[in-house]
């Protein structure tokens, strides 16, 4: 069995704690309060779920597991703002393809080998990666973990509502 | 020159692009909209402000650079809720022992070697560290970068709002 060293470790973990969180949060609150937006006039909840699995989404090109499961939410959660004339999925599958990605991408971390996590991702060219070897693999969890606590902080906002 | 390891490299990268994002955030923000709620009925911005400097200035003993700049912070904006009976400190301070606040993490940060960063910090026992050793220095990084992360999705909530 592959011992990971201790820093590959120490990512996995606060990537699985923002997920898990993310998770406890969404079981908690109700398909209607994920309509709610999280401060007047800002996005709602839907609209950072939806853009969470599409920037996730994205990490399977980038980080060289393969093609992205849904393809089409670039278009709707990031390019394009909340409340474009965009029609969303269903609350019920956006709440079954985050946990369906947050599998999959569970399983490709955990089979990487060190090698693997600081090896270039597929945004940067090999001369850019030479230049600054951090534009690594593991760097992406780490942003894409800060990226995840920021959205948490502002989907939490609806908690407890008195909407709710 | 000492020549850090990559993944410390990385963290400290992290770390600094979310100081960063906040310090950017809090230049645009002027003193009356630190006093706005992030969200109707939610903790204001200068609450948040308090608790993370108050949080961060917690890293000192915890890391064992010494003892806290703000002793008193914990009580205020840690310990107690928003709206308190407590009298918080000026806008114009705060702001200002954020900045020095940075200044000395970064100091001590830049500083510290390899073996100091996978050392066990002041919160864990040497009993519970050896039993995981991901409970070091350096996780107490990647944990508060998540937290700052998390705190400043709130904060440029009030970014722009009409009374700004």
């Amino acid at each position: 069995m592959d011992q990971k060293p201790i820093f590959i470790e120490m990512s996995l973990k606060s990537w699985n704690a923002q997920v898990k969180s993310t998770n406890k949060l969404l079981d908690e609150l109700s398909d209607e309060a994920l309509l709610y937006e999280v401060s007047p006039g800002r996005n709602r909840v839907i609209y950072i779920l939806g853009h969470l699995i599409a920037v996730h989404d994205n990490l399977l090109p980038l980080l060289g597991f393969g093609e992205r499961l849904f393809p089409s939410f670039g278009e709707i959660f990031i390019t394009s703002p909340d409340k474009s004339s965009h029609i969303f999925p269903p609350v019920s599958e956006l709440r079954e393809n985050w946990k369906e990605l947050n599998s999959v991408l569970s399983a490709h971390f955990e089979r990487m080998s060190t090698d693997e996590w600081f090896s270039k991702h597929a945004a940067v060219s090999q001369a850019d990666f030479e230049k600054d070897p951090t534009r690594n693999k593991l760097n992406v969890l780490l942003n894409r973990t800060a990226h995840l606590a920021y959205h948490l902080g502002q989907m939490i906002l609806v908690k407890g509502s008195v909407k709710d």
